[in-house]
C-alpha cells in the first residue's frame, strides 16, 4: 500500500498525453482503459483501499493474479475510499485535470456519491464521460445487477454458442472468456476516441465533451450480423450449428487419432478438389453430393464423417502439415501453452515477457492492439501495486506529504 | 447498378465530416466503415462490379442479404475495377480526398495494385491507412489465407469453446458468428480514431498520418485475459469449462422443464443463500459442501446437478419469473425472436425497423454502439445497391456524366 516511486517509462503512442480517469472495477472499465493506456494514454485508476477484485481473479500466486499484470498494466493506481465524504472533492479535482472519465459502476451510483456527470464536469466542462454499464443508462433493465454472462444470453450471442438441437443435452456453453465485458470497454474506446476527435480536431472540432452510454448487451447485439435482419425479413430464427458454419462446407472441426481436434475450412470449389485429393478420394470433388457449395450443405453430415475418418487416422501435426502442404486453410486448436510458442506472436510482439516484481520473473503478457506501425504503443509497467501512485497522483494536485499522510489517517486513500 | 439519387440524409454523430474510403470486402473492414459510418462519417465503398460477396451471404430473398442492408449501411457504394489499368488512378484520388482508408485485401495486394501506402498518401500525405488482415502485414503467416475460423483458432478462443475433456465426443463449437474478423474491424475502428486524434487535434496534434496493421489473431489474442499470463507464471493451460465459469459457482446453464435453458449467475455468498431458500433448500448455503465459493467449486457437480433437478420442474419462464422476483441475476438465452422484442432494446433504439427498398419491407436492424447521448449517431440509409453512388462519387471528382459514362464503357466501373 505504500507509495512506491512511479515505474512509468515515457509514454509511447498516438494517445500519448492524453489524460484519462478510470473509475472502474472487474473488466469492462478497467479493459477500455488497458486499451487506451496502451496506446500511451496516462490513466489514473481510482480503487478502493482494497484494491479491485480482479487483483484476485482467476489462478493466483502467493494472493496475486497474474491477469492482473496485464489488466492493470500502464496504469497509474490511486486509493479512494468513495463512500468518504472527503472523496468526492477529490475525484472532482483529478476530474478537471483529465481528459476523459471512464466508469462502470451501476447506473446512478456515481451521482448518488455526488460524481454525476454535472459534478465531474465541473472544472472540466469539456469532459468526455464513458459510462460502461450492463444494459445501458436508461430502460427497463437498467437497475439490474450486470453479470456478462447474462448479457451475453439477453444479446443473442449465447443461444449460437451449441451443438444443434438434438445433438447433445449439454447445456450452450459460455465461450470461456468474459466477451461481453471486453466488447463494451473495446466499443468504449472506440467512441471515446470518436469524442475527442470531434472536440479537439483543429478544423472541424467543436470544443464540446460528450457522453457515452455503452452497455454490454447493446455491444454483444451490434456483432450478430445477420441475426435481427434475417428474422426481421423472413421471420427466420438463428440455430446453432456447433463447430460449422450454417452457410458453407466443409468447415469445422475434425477428430484426430490423437484425441485433439483439426479445424479446416475447404468450403470452395478448388479448395475442396485439393481436400478430396490429399484424402485419396478425389472422386468427391464430382459426386453430386459434393458438387457445390448448396449440394455439400445438404450433404454435410456425410460429408463431415468422410472427412472425419480421414482426419482420424493422422496426429493432428500430421494432419495440419499435409493440408498447409496442400494450401487448404487449416489449424490445430491453439492452448495457451501453443500460442504462447507461436511464432507468427512472437514475431509480431505479441507474446511478450513483462517483468513484474509481484512475481520475481517475467510474466507473458499479450501485445498492443491495434498495432500502429509508425508510432507502436508499449507495455510501459506491468499492472502497479494497489494505490503505488496515491502520493504522485495526489501530489499532481498540489497535496503535499502532509496532506496526503492526513487523508490517509482519516480513511479518505 | 444505375446510379440513384443518393439517398442521403444529413450526417449525424461526432464523426459528420469524417471521409473514408474503404477497400474491403466480406466482414472485417466492412464492419470497421459501418462503426464509423453510423457515427456519422461519410463511407465510400470501392466494390467490384460484381459487388461484395457478403450481399449474397447468408439466407436470401430474390438474391439479397438482408445482413447486407445492415452490413452495408451509412455507405456509399462505387464500383471500381481494380484490375483495370485506370482504375489505381482513381483510388488515388479518392483517397487524396479522404482522411482514412480502410483495406482488407491479402497483404501487399494493393501495392501490386499501385495502392501502396506511398500511392494512397501521394495527395495527401498525413492520410491515416488501416490495413486489416488475418495474420499481419508480415510474419511468418503473413501470406495464408485469412478464414476467421483458423485466427479464432489461433488466437486460442476455439480451445476454450468446448466443454471439459471427458464430456462429450462432439467437436469445440464455433460460437456462430465471425466474431474475429469484427473484433479486428473494432480494434480498427479504435486505431483509427487514435491516429485522426493525434493528427488532428489543436494542440497536440502532429499532422502526421499513421498506418495501423490489425490482424485478426492478435485482435482474439487481446482479449483472452489471463490465458497468458497465467501460463507464464504458473505453467498451466486453461482448459475449456463448458457453461460454468472455472473461477465461481453456481454460474451456469441448467435446463428446464419446457427443454430450454436458464442462465443463472448465484455466485456470491448472499446471492446463492437466496437460491438455495428459493430452490426450497435453505440448509445447502450452510451445507460444507457449498459453503463457501471454494467449496461450491470443488463440489459444482453435485452443486448444478441439485440447482438442475429444481430448474427441471419448471418452465423457463416460470424459474425466471422467480429468480428475478428474489433478485437472482438470471435469464432466458435469447433466440433472434427474443432479441427482437427485447423490451430493454427496443427502448435503447437498439432494435430497428429501417426502410429498405431492396425488400420493400423494413428491416430490422441493430441500432448505433457506442450510444453518443448528446450526439448519437444514426441509421441513415440501408445497404446501398451496387455502385449506387458511382456517378456521384465520381462527380466529386469532377468527372462529368460523360466521363464517367466513357468509364463504365470501358470496364473499369
Amino acid at each position: 500500500m505504500s507509495d512506491i516511486a512511479s515505474q512509468t517509462s515515457p509514454a509511447a503512442g498516438p494517445l500519448a498525453g492524453l489524460r484519462v480517469l478510470e473509475l472502474g472495477h472487474f473488466v469492462a472499465a478497467p479493459f477500455c482503459t488497458r486499451l487506451l493506456a496502451d496506446l500511451g494514454a496516462d490513466v489514473v485508476k481510482v480503487e478502493p483501499p482494497g484494491g479491485d477484485p480482479v487483483r484476485q481473479w482467476g489462478q493466483l500466486v502467493d494472493g496475486h493474479a497474474p491477469w492482473w499484470s496485464m489488466h492493470g498494466r500502464n496504469k497509474r493506481s490511486i486509493t479512494l475510499n468513495l463512500k468518504h465524504p472527503k472523496a468526492a472533492a477529490i475525484v472532482r479535482d483529478l476530474a478537471a485535470r483529465s481528459d476523459v472519465v471512464v466508469e462502470n459502476f451501476r447506473p446512478g451510483q456515481l451521482d448518488r456519491m455526488g460524481l454525476g456527470d454535472a459534478a465531474l464536469r465541473a472544472g472540466r466542462p469539456d469532459l468526455v464521460v464513458a459510462h460502461i454499464s450492463g444494459f445501458g443508462q436508461d430502460g427497463p433493465y437498467r437497475d439490474r445487477a450486470a453479470f456478462g454472462v447474462i448479457g451475453e444470453a439477453l444479446g443473442g450471442l449465447r443461444h449460437l454458442c451449441n451443438h444443434p438441437a438434438g445433438t447433445t443435452d449439454l447445456p450452450p456453453i459460455r465461450i470461456g472468456i468474459s466477451i461481453g465485458d471486453s466488447l463494451a470497454g473495446l466499443y468504449g474506446a472506440f467512441g471515446i476516441m470518436a469524442a475527442l476527435w470531434r472536440r479537439d480536431a483543429a478544423r472541424v472540432g467543436d470544443g464540446r465533451g460528450r457522453t457515452l452510454d455503452v452497455a454490454l448487451t447493446d455491444s454483444v447485439l451490434s456483432m450478430m450480423e445477420g441475426l435481427l435482419p434475417e428474422y426481421g425479413v423472413l421471420g427466420t430464427v438463428r440455430q446453432p450449428a456447433g463447430s460449422r458454419i450454417p452457410t458453407a462446407a466443409p468447415t469445422s472441426a475434425y477428430p484426430c487419432a490423437d484425441g485433439t481436434w483439426i479445424v479446416l475450412a475447404a468450403n470452395s470449389q478448388p479448395l475442396f478438389a485439393r481436400l478430396a485429393a490429399l484424402m485419396g478420394r478425389p472422386e468427391l470433388a464430382a459426386d453430386p453430393r459434393f458438387v457445390d457449395n448448396p449440394a455439400r450443405l445438404a450433404n454435410v453430415e456425410e460429408l463431415d464423417r468422410l472427412i472425419g475418418a480421414w482426419t482420424g487416422t493422422l496426429t493432428a501435426a500430421d494432419c495440419d502439415r499435409r493440408l498447409e502442404a496442400a494450401d487448404i486453410p487449416a489449424t490445430l486448436i491453439a492452448s495457451a501453452a501453443a500460442v504462447a510458442a507461436d511464432p507468427q506472436f512472437r514475431h509480431r510482439g505479441m507474446v511478450r515477457e513483462v517483468e513484474d516484481p509481484a512475481f520475481g520473473r517475467p510474466v507473458l503478457q499479450a501485445g498492443v492492439v491495434p498495432h500502429v506501425a509508425d508510432d507502436p504503443g508499449a507495455i510501459r509497467w506491468p499492472g502497479p501495486a494497489v494505490g503505488a501512485h496515491t502520493g504522485e497522483v495526489l501530489g499532481e494536485l498540489g497535496l503535499g506529504e502532509a496532506a496526503v499522510a492526513a487523508l490517509r489517517a482519516e480513511g479518505v486513500v
